[in-house]
């Protein structure tokens, strides 16, 4: 059988054995048969590297004569130094290649849809993915995913606050019917979460600063490149704020602290995907809703000045405005009206008829919403019959305001739109594992 | 208005500021009025400490007046050493307290339906959750929580593991349809995810090695102290293995990391509980199912040779047998029948009808099932057809297989259970944040 993995070497860990026997195995990524040779290029998770079976070695190239793309094997070879002229420079293991003395096949391989980097349209990619995610630029854009939560939660954790596991499955509080899923909860109709929200403000009452990370969902029936039915959501809250002012100031630090950890951890992910990694300053522009507008109608001569929130296309100014005239891709917008906000969110004392919330934009994009929340309890409740929502069916949550609830905020950050966004990839799904929208799980849902 | 929070002493660091003013936020944990004096315990995130409103300080008092518990304010106040007859030894600022020269209401708490720490059935405690998670005990087994989940991570990301995350939201390719709940999805039916089992196996062909972190869900009709309709699942898989042996050997280690990072940062905590944490020893012990099956027909005289799995008492009685003879309070059953195991599961060559498979068993009940798994197509396919199951309905599924794949395999943790066995908490629920069974959904479901 095959050879013992204890011994086994990582590809990337070739060139520190020339001149040695080694143990490697993968996956066959490319086969060239050359005259009685047969050349290989085998890839494991750290990398890619050639090997050959020379004409000598008649039983092993016998092993190999089946041997295709996408096949697994095991691979005793010997590491050699590559002749000077063959050397392939900027190349991991360009100067080194491994003569294959004994091979294993692990798993064969049935015949390929395609070849795993030909360019396929964007429903062949979403249909074959088991297959299509080993590419180079997927492994890369879910590398730096994975880089980011681990990131985000050691910031998060290195200034004090817990972790927590929202639940998902919510009832009848639900904060707006329309874009909520309904699951069939026994006798019962429960909902999926559209965020963990309510959730996330009680827990202030219990460790002061939380965060989780987690799926949410939202019934949109859209299916768009910024359009996702299930993604992940990074969110904080915080008590004892002074206002939406601290909770800017942490995701504007937690946010260079992930660009440091990018920079040291992926930077050969951003050079495949053609992207770079932002600078995060140490104050990011802050602006308010209004004065943006003021700004845009200035600058462009359109008359936005009356609009209750932000057009895409005036996101996508803002942040163009922003990385030319004040040296940051980053940009928050604040004081957005609160007759567009979700009822907790606070009001500015100055004019209540503005919240102190905020969006941030990036890119051109929005990827995160947050603000100061209401924390008193009959404030909260005249906010919610304002909103015409009963409090009845937020009894529960209320508690945590009813029993004391310190001055607190936070903010939700979608990680998928945020990969997009920093390795510049146009469709949000790109950058979803396995995304879902309207006409798809996986598989496109039938008609 | 209130003081400045970046002048905020946290009560775990008074001890520190003996003759010096500051400023501390919280709660009221308890007032008591005492002649002219009021007496308070503060209490924030990270402690309790008393105060005292003398007489003379007439203003200060007056804004005490109606202060009660859980209501939320600003403190200025002298740091002072308790007289030796007041000191209260091994209790933290025991030997101080706050002299309280001015005092911030920032909300106030409404009559409370109890006392924070009254004893109260399970049932008006889940009622209370936003409240009832103040306590001591809640708050313990919370940060318990949130130190495992730290540290299984850390532990897997520095083994070259890659974080994912795996949709909740699944279509028809659902392990089994029994205990699956559905959803609307726009014109179709989805379901949510019993486990991640199948994009974990996916994600061993991208990056071999995997591990994952989310909710799960089971529509078992039953609410019992083990049952949970929504919990988080903590699963890893990893490819190019020998056998079910790299897995349990993997998992042993990772219990061992946890176990030593509990030992450092949760010591209060186990006390708090009167728990104690695990040793783990280098080598978890290991014994068929038949073998245990054996062992405890010939102790007990009870003859269950026959029994396909094994029944709680049996999980019971093995969990004793090991701590007491074995000195390991986890002892893993391996090679259970493959009729009782999921299609995915490896079968061993020596005897097909039993599987490479194993539980993990800990203070009395199973806390992981894992395995190799499957990894040559066609058996796959035809593992399936054996069970039952449609191949169709997990074709994008096995296009991993189809396109080659390592041997491999994993397992899945649940950690509510885990965290309930390691604090000794008899009802699981209780280590769930906001437990969700079939009759309650944060409120008690109306029939």
């Amino acid at each position: 059988m095959c050879y013992i993995y204890a011994m086994r070497t990582y590809i990337h860990e070739l060139k520190e054995n020339v001149g040695k026997e080694v143990s490697i195995s993968g996956w066959i990524d490319v086969r060239r048969d050359q005259g009685k040779m047969i050349f290989f290029e085998f890839r494991d998770v750290s990398g890619k590297v050639q090997g050959v079976v020379l004409p000598n070695n008649k039983k092993t190239l016998e092993l190999c004569k089946d041997i295709r793309p996408e096949w697994v094997v095991n691979v005793i070879g010997l590491v050699n130094k590559r002749p000077d002229k063959n050397i392939q420079k900027d190349k991991l293991n360009g100067d080194i290649e491994i003569e294959v003395k004994d091979i294993v096949i692990l798993a064969e391989a049935k015949e390929l849809p395609f070849e795993l980097n030909a360019d396929v349209n964007l429903d062949t990619y979403f249909d074959t993915l088991p297959f299509t995610l080993r590419r180079p630029k997927a492994k890369a854009i879910f590398r730096v995913q994975a880089c980011i939560t681990r990131a985000f939660r050691e910031f998060y954790d290195s200034k004090g606050f817990v972790e927590f596991q929202a639940p998902k499955l919510i009832g009848d509080d639900a904060e707006g019917g329309a874009n909520s899923f309904d699951v069939t909860y026994f006798k019962h109709i429960a909902h999926l979460a559209q965020s963990p929200q309510l959730y996330k403000q009680i827990m202030v009452g219990v460790f002061e600063r939380v965060f989780t990370l987690g799926n949410v969902y939202r019934a949109e029936k859209h299916s768009t490149t910024r359009h996702l039915n299930e993604y992940t959501s990074m969110d904080i809250e915080m008590g004892f704020i002074k206002d939406h002012e601290d909770i800017m100031n942490i995701e504007n630090e937690m946010l260079a602290y992930v660009s440091d950890i990018l920079k040291k951890e992926c930077k050969v992910e951003f050079e495949l995907l053609k992207s770079t990694i932002p600078e995060v300053s140490n104050k990011i522009p802050r602006m308010t809703l209004r004065d943006a507008q003021k700004l845009i109608t200035k600058e462009t001569g359109k008359d936005c000045t009356q609009e209750p929130d932000l057009e895409p296309e005036h996101e996508r100014w803002l942040c163009e405005y922003s990385a030319k005239n004040l040296d940051s891709e980053f940009i928050f917008i604040t004081h957005f009206p609160t007759a567009k906000r979700p009822f907790y969110t606070y009001r500015d004392e100055k004019d209540p008829t503005y919240t102190k919330g905020f969006d941030l934009l990036f890119r051109g994009v929005e990827i995160t919403t947050g603000a100061q929340r209401i924390h008193k309890y009959d404030d909260l409740v005249s906010s919610l019959k304002e909103k015409g929502l009963n409090p009845e069916k937020f009894s529960f949550y209320l508690q945590a305001f009813k029993y004391g609830m310190p001055p607190h905020g936070g903010f939700g950050l979608g990680l998928e739109r945020l990969t997009a966004k920093l390795l510049g990839i146009e469709n949000v799904k790109e950058a979803t594992l396995f995304p879902r929208d309207m006409n798809r799980i996986d598989t496109l849902l039938s008609e």
